[in-house]
């Protein structure tokens, strides 16, 4: 049999991910970029090298609600830009393929149930961990067509203004924007850190790795930042797991490479918070595709992987 | 065809109901008494003259998690007597028929779905409002077989320890025992309240009822402490609809005859927490079978109304 092949287009909070893909899932070359405002022009640029009369189908995810009847974003707090633009007719009459749409967190599960780290657990929650925090969930083998907005849920009743309009939520806590927001407001309130001295000072261009590194090399700001957060999202898996009780919790984004502060903190505090029969069978891993997940998982809906 | 019968049981927070009920879901015969300390010698005795040769079959739904698979309860906070108790067993053995086990709040689900006001919503999530919250999701028409302890769900991140072990979970503070504690603390801080009256003065007798009806008389203490349970209700909810985006929230349990007060500022705060999309399309809505929806539920669990 030939190979066949697809586009992935994975369209998160901060970074657009191009990726040729193949029938089995492989990923043959991949482009990304940070988004960009005009975002249209960002996804036609980067997919145009990839795309060939070999290619049958993109899938496109997006963080935010989608209305998979009319193949809309409907809301994206993170990505207010993609609101207005009816993106799957867009790209479908530019490159003449079917386009398939989804959540991009829901793209990340099938992806890791297609081929990664979920392909052994028919019943998961996956978390993405990054500039907000997305969720999807398998059950019994399938992807579960609802918003799953994880994010989105409230920790902290009386708590932070969220980007949605709600307060308290989830990611206005354990994710990367909240994190740096956190770090940023105690260095303008003149607190000590070595984080002061990065970017010759100019501490508004901090990353999370920046405050990664620096809590492995001690620095007491960097460190109590990530357990906090950490912390947080402990208090959202146990909620989860409360909910949903799934056999695992797959946590991929850029903060699982934060595992052994952050991510630690939040599996104390999840095993302190669920039902403890419900804590002690499930298993909180890492994803095996990574960054690779939503463009991978968005391929799988243009070859049926999960009809 | 001749008629069927099956017999189904209510285990919830507070009350045993038990329940003669016919293949098409009528309940024939109902009794119901508060949950005593011997809890299957109180199952028996309300089940023996409801039970003939004619019953199929016994439901069981318990407030609790439930081990499907080994038909036990696994944890249930508001019913720990039954933690230790094979019930399947037990009244197997007592009555020669088959008995199914399932989460109450997923039998009420189960019974909505079946007979009641969810029968038209392929999706929806059941909440039961009583002593503690339950939940049960039923998607694409069937139920899913989570724990949906939505009640235990954390809302106020360093909040009131809650009987399950966590901190801050939405029961803790919407729920009728929430409510009544409340009560008692105010009115024990010398709190002026018509409720003080009530039961000559033995206000640790209240029940929600009391408090509603004094709300609706003009108390301030009394609709105060509906209104903030509503709020927080509505707090759970809105979480509950950027996770599961159902087309149908159905309200069931005793707190539903508070709907004026506490269940209009639940859906007022859902609306301002919730994504605006997704609860604009959310019908919030009571029950159709009110306390029967759980005895019903399970006689669907003999019948097979649902597999």
């Amino acid at each position: 049999m030939s190979k066949r092949f697809a586009i992935g287009i994975d369209l998160g909070g901060t970074n657009l991910r191009v990726a040729l893909v193949t029938g089995n899932g492989d990923v043959i070359k991949k482009v990304k970029e940070p988004i960009s405002h005009d975002i249209l022009e960002s996804i036609f640029r980067l997919t145009e090298p990839l795309f060939s009369m070999d290619v049958e189908g993109i899938g496109l995810g997006v963080a935010g609600v989608i209305d998979r009847r009319n193949g809309k974003v409907l809301i994206s707090p993170n990505l207010p830009a993609v609101e207005g633009i009816n993106l799957v007719k867009e790209i479908r009459e530019r490159f003449g393929v079917p386009v398939y749409l989804e959540n991009d967190a829901n793209c990340a599960a099938l992806g890791e149930k297609w081929i990664g780290t979920g392909k052994e657990y028919p019943d998961f929650v996956l978390f993405t961990l990054g500039t907000g925090i997305g969720g999807g969930i398998i059950y019994a083998n399938k992807l579960l067509n609802i918003a799953a907005e994880i994010g989105h849920m409230t920790i902290h009743a009386d708590g932070e203004k969220c980007y949605c309009g709600n307060t308290g939520c989830l990611e206005s806590y354990a994710s990367a924007r909240a994190i740096l927001s956190r770090v940023v407001s105690a260095l303008e309130r003149g607190r000590e850190s070595m984080l002061k001295e990065f970017h010759e000072g100019g501490f508004y261009k901090l990353g999370a790795e920046d405050i990664y590194r620096m809590a492995l090399e001690g620095d007491n700001l960097a460190r109590e930042t990530l357990k906090d957060a950490g912390r947080h999202l402990g208090i959202g898996i146990a909620s989860i797991i409360n909910l949903v009780s799934p056999e695992a919790v797959i946590l991929t984004g850029g903060l699982i490479g934060a595992w052994d502060i952050y991510i630690e903190e939040a599996i104390k505090e999840a095993s302190r918070r669920a039902f403890k029969e419900l804590f002690d069978r499930v298993k909180i891993i890492p994803s095996l595709l990574k960054d690779n997940a939503g463009v991978v998982g968005s391929v799988g809906l243009v070859f049926q992987k999960f009809a």
